[in-house]
C-alpha cells in the first residue's frame, strides 16, 4: 500500500436503508483502522453531515453488528443539502472534525449528492452500493439484494402453504418502483405462475390465457408484480384477473416493508465487507468519484455518474425461465 | 383402552388453514393406525364430504408432513352443507365408505357444521382447535397460535431495522377480525408502543398522548392494531395519527397472509399431536360433541355449542404490561 | 401499588445464557422506571457484582434488545462468591451503590447463591427462571426453554432432509444432563422414533425392536437423545445401534451450542417480560427469597429452595404420544 | 429450438444430496414437458438405475418441491455400478423404459460415473453441479453452496450470542474435506477471528499471536475450522489453544449435518432452475458429456473430467479479508 495522505475517513449510510449496510460500516472502520486511521461515523448521512453528527470509530464500535439489519448510523433525507448553503455547512463540519476522505453508503440519490460534493468541494468520496433494489450500474449485486429476495422467498413460501391449501390464486406485490429484480429473482424463486415488471409490458390477455391454461393441473398459482408495474400494482391486477374470472378465489398480499430488514445473508456480508475493505485501500490510493461495485468476481469501479443511470434492461435468459418453468 | 366399536375414523380440516393441521392429521391417522383402526382422509371439509373426495390412509401417507404449514387435507367453505340436502349427501357417502366417526380440525364455523351433523345423523364427532385467532373457548392455546405469533414478531423485527434506521413509527396490521390475541402477544413481543384490538375501546387521543411522551427518548415506534380494532385498520389509524403529528415519518404494514402459513412452532406440533390422540382415544371411548383443548397442562373436553362463544375478554394484566413496558 | 421503600434495584443474569434474558432485562428496567425507582444493571452475575460492574440503566439501555438471544449483562462463574469474603465484597458494593433490592435471573446455581445471601445480609431478592432446561420447580416454562426446544425442531428439520434423501438414521444428541425435557417436546415435535432421556431407564433392546418394526415402511429415522441419558450419548447409542444393525447408514448429529442462542420466540418474550413486571412490583410489596414463575396463566411464587429441586418426572402423557405417533 | 431426436430424458440425484436438487428436478421436468419431451425419474442415483426404479414425472410429480431440502428422487452410493455388470445391467434397463439422454444432478463421484457411461454406451448426459461443497471446476458456484453457508452463518449468529454473553472463544468445524470454501465465505460472513481451511498451511503460532493480540478489546471470538484442515479438525484446534492459552473459557462446536439439509436460498432455487433449463435445451441441441454451469452470469459448458478436479486454490483477496477484518 503506498503511502496516504489521508487521516481520517468519514463514512455514512444515506437513503432507504438495505441489509448488509452495518457490514459495510464495520468493514469500513476496520480497514481503515488496520491502515492506522482515524474513522469517523457521521449519522443520517448528509443531514448529520450539516448538522455535526460526527462519531469517533474504533472495533468496539462496530462489533457485533455485523448480524444486523438496518444501520447503526441512521440514515435520512436531507432537503437541506440540496442547497449550496446546506453543503458548505456539511463540507465546514467535514474540515472542523479533520474529515479528509468519505465512503458514502446508499444508492443513486447518495451517489447523486457525492458527485456534487467532490465537484464544489475537492474532497475524496468513494461510494457502496446499498440498496435493496440492485439497479444500479458496475456491480452484479447491490448490497442488500441477496437478503431482500430471500424475505420475498420466505414469505411467499408461507403463502403458499395457504394458497395450496385453499386452492387460490394469490398476487403478491414486492418493491420495485423502477425495477423488476427483485420480482425476477424471487419469482423465480418461488416458482411463479407469471412476474410482472416495470421493465416489460404487461399483456393482460397473455397474462389471462396463461393463467386458464394453467389452471387445469395446478391447484394453486402466484403471481409477483413489481410495485411499479405498468399494469399497475397488485390490487389492479386482482381487480383485473377477478373481472376476467369470478371463479377464482384470488387475494392479494404487499409484502411493503419486511423486504427492508432483517439479518443479512451470507453473501450480503461477505459483497459488504469485500467492498469496503476496497474502497478504503483505493481511497488511500486516491481514487474518487466512484461506485465500488463487485462484477464477474472481481472490484470493479464505475464514476458516480454512470453508476446512477436506472438498469432498465432484464436478462432476456430469465424471462424466459419463467414462461418454461410456471407452466 | 377399553373395546371400541368404532372402525373406521374420517378426519378433515376446514375453515381458515393453521400451521400444525398437519401434524394434527398425521397424529390422527398414527393413533387409528396404533389403535387398529382404519382412517379416511376427506378432501376440502365438509365440501369434499359432499363430493366423495376420500382417500383411504396409512402410515406413509402422513410420513414427512408434521413439519409442513397448510393442510394436506385441504379446506373449502361449503355452501352446500349449510342445507339439509347437502349435509344428507355427505352423510350417505359417509355410510358408503364405512366411516362411523370423526376428527374435525377447524374454528366455529367446522364445529357449528359439526353439531348440526351430530343432531341430524348422530355420527361421533370430536373436534380439534385449529385456527390462528385462538379464540375458542375451552383451549388455552389453538394450534396454529403459537405460529402465527412468531411469525408476527419475525416480521416486525425486520420492520424494526428499517423503522430504528429511519426513526420512523411504523403501524402494522395483524389479524384478527373479531380477537385481538394475536396483536396482544405478538405486541408485548416486539416490545410495542401501544396495541389496538377489538375488545378494548381504543382512545385514539390517549394514543397521541403516549406517542408524544414516547418521542422524547425514543426514536422508532412500532403500534400493532388487529384488523377488527374499533378505530378501524392500520390505515385509518395512520390517517389519524399523520393528522396529528404530520412532523413523524409514519408508514403501513399489513402483514396480511403470512400468517396462516409457515412451518410449525415445536409448541403447535406437540399441541397438535397431543390432542389427536386424545381425540382419538375418546372416540372408541364414546366421546362425542366436544372440542378436544388443552387447560393448565391438561387435556378439556368443551361441549361445541361452548366452544365457539367468542371470547371478549383478554387478560388484563397483559395489558397492563404494554402500558408498563412501552413507556 | 403501596408505596415502597426500595430506591434501586440491582438486576443481573448468571450462570447459562438464555433467550429472553434480555426481553426480561429490558422490561425489569422498565417497570423499575414506570415506577420511579433507578435500577442498576450488575455485570457478570455475582463476579461483576465482587468486582463493582455496575451500571446506571436508563430506557435507552435496554432499548431495542428484546430481540436478541444472550444477555447484554453478560453472565459468568463466581468462585469467589462461594467464599464468605466474596460475598462480603459484593454486598459492600451494593450497599455502595445504594442498591437495596435484586432481580435475579438464572438457574438453580444463581438461586442457591441468592439464598445464602439473602440470609447473611437480608437483602431481598426476587429470581426469574432463566435457563433453557426448563427443569426449575415453580414454572410450567423457564424462559429460554420455547426459543431451545425451536432450534433443535428446526436443526432436526434440516437434517431430516438428508436423512430422507439417503434412507439414514440419525441420532441426534440435545442438551440436558438432568433433564430430558428438551428432548422430550423436540423430539415430539420432529416426530422421533424414540426419545431417550435421563429420566426414564433406557431399554436398548426395546429400542432395537422398534427400529427393526419402524425400519419396513419408514425409510429416515430420528432418534432424539438427551446428553444425560443412561445409555450414554449420541455416540453410545450410535455404536449400539450399529452394532446391530450394521446395515443400518447411521449419523450421529450433537447440536451443541447453537441450542443456548437466537432470538428469542415471541412467548419466550411475553413470559420475560411478565415474570419481570411481576418482580419488581413483588419487591416494592416487600416479596423476597422467591422465584417468580407462570403456572396454568398465573404468576406463582416459589421459595429459592424448593425452586431449585431437581424435577425428575416427566408428563407420562407425552411419552406415551411418542410411542403411538413414532411406530 | 432445433428439432430433437431425443424423446425421454431421465433425471437423477447421486452423491451427497444438496439444498436445490428438488429445484433442479423439478427445472428438468417442466423444461423436457415445456418442449414435449417425455421424462422420467430414476430413484436413488445409480444404484435405482441398475434396479429398475424408474418413475414417470408429470407436471404434478413436481409442484410444491422448489421449497424443499434434499431430493425427492433420494440418493445413494452405488457400488455395483463401478462394475461393468452393473453399468450394463443401468443401460439395458435405460433401453427398455425408452429413456435416450440423463441429465445427472450431483459431484465428482456422480460425473466420473456419467463419463465411463457415456464412453461404454454412447447415451448422451449433461450434468448439473449439485453438492453443498462449491468444489467444481466449471461453475462459480454449485447448487447447494448458497444454502449452507447461510446456514453455518445462522448457526454461528446464534452461538455468537452465547459466546458474547460468556467472552468465550468458540472454536466452529464446518463441512470441507478437501475444500475450505464453505469456512472462507461463512467465515467473513460470521466476521470470525481466523478461518483454518485445507487449501493453506495453517500456521498454529499465527494464530496465537493473533488471539492474543485480538483478545485485549475483544471479548468473544469465533475461529472456522474446515472439517479437512491440516491442523486437524476443531477438537485439535481447540486441544492446542486450551494448551497456549489455559485461561480462555474455549468451547468446540461441530455443525455436522444440519449444513446439507434446509429449504433452499433463492439464488439457489433461481441457479438450479437456469442450469436445468439450458441442460435439457443443450441435451435437444446434441451436447454431452459436460456439467452445465454459471460462470460470471452466463452458462457455461465443462467436460466432466475438466469439472471434477479438485480446486485447490482460494481467492486470496477473501484471505486478505479475514486479515483485515478480524483484529
Amino acid at each position: 500500500m503506498s503511502k496516504s495522505k489521508i487521516k481520517n475517513i468519514g463514512v455514512f449510510t444515506s437513503g432507504g436503508d438495505a441489509p448488509g449496510m452495518n457490514a459495510a460500516i464495520r468493514a469500513v472502520v476496520r480497514t481503515a483502522l488496520y491502515y492506522n486511521l482515524q474513522v469517523t461515523g457521521i449519522m443520517r448521512g448528509y443531514d448529520g453531515m450539516i448538522h455535526g453528527e460526527f462519531l469517533p470509530m474504533n472495533r468496539k464500535s462496530v462489533s457485533n453488528i455485523i448480524q444486523r439489519g438496518g444501520t447503526i448510523l441512521k440514515t435520512a433525507r436531507s432537503d437541506e443539502f440540496r442547497t449550496p448553503e446546506g453543503r458548505k455547512k456539511a463540507y465546514d463540519n467535514l474540515v472542523a472534525h479533520g474529515i479528509d476522505a468519505l465512503v458514502a453508503i446508499g444508492g443513486d440519490g447518495t451517489f447523486t449528492g457525492a458527485n456534487i460534493f467532490i465537484e464544489e468541494f475537492g474532497i475524496p468520496v468513494l461510494g457502496l452500493p446499498g440498496t435493496i433494489d440492485n439497479d444500479l450500474a458496475g456491480t452484479d449485486f447491490t448490497i442488500g439484494y441477496d437478503t431482500a429476495i430471500n424475505t420475498v422467498v420466505d414469505a411467499v413460501d408461507k403463502i403458499r402453504d395457504t394458497a395450496e391449501s385453499h386452492d387460490r390464486l394469490f398476487i403478491v406485490e414486492v418493491m420495485g418502483r423502477d425495477s423488476g429484480l427483485i420480482a425476477l429473482r424471487s419469482g423465480i424463486g418461488v416458482g411463479a405462475e407469471a412476474i410482472l415488471i416495470p421493465e416489460t409490458k404487461t399483456d393482460i390477455n397473455a397474462l389471462f390465457k396463461r393463467l386458464e391454461k394453467g389452471r387445469k393441473d395446478k391447484s394453486s398459482k402466484i403471481l409477483i408484480v413489481a410495485e411499479g408495474d405498468d399494469a399497475g400494482g397488485a390490487f389492479e391486477v386482482a381487480a383485473a384477473v377477478k373481472d376476467r374470472f369470478p371463479q377464482y378465489d384470488t387475494r392479494v398480499s404487499i409484502l411493503g416493508h419486511i423486504q427492508r430488514g432483517g439479518r443479512p445473508t451470507c453473501m450480503d456480508r461477505v459483497l459488504a465487507s469485500r467492498l469496503a475493505v476496497a474502497a478504503v485501500e483505493k481511497l488511500m490510493e486516491g481514487r474518487k468519484g466512484e461506485m465500488v461495485g463487485l462484477v464477474n468476481g472481481d472490484i470493479y469501479y464505475t464514476p458516480f455518474r454512470n453508476a446512477i443511470k436506472h438498469i432498465n434492461e432484464v436478462n432476456p435468459s430469465l424471462l424466459k425461465i419463467v414462461e418454461i418453468l410456471s407452466l
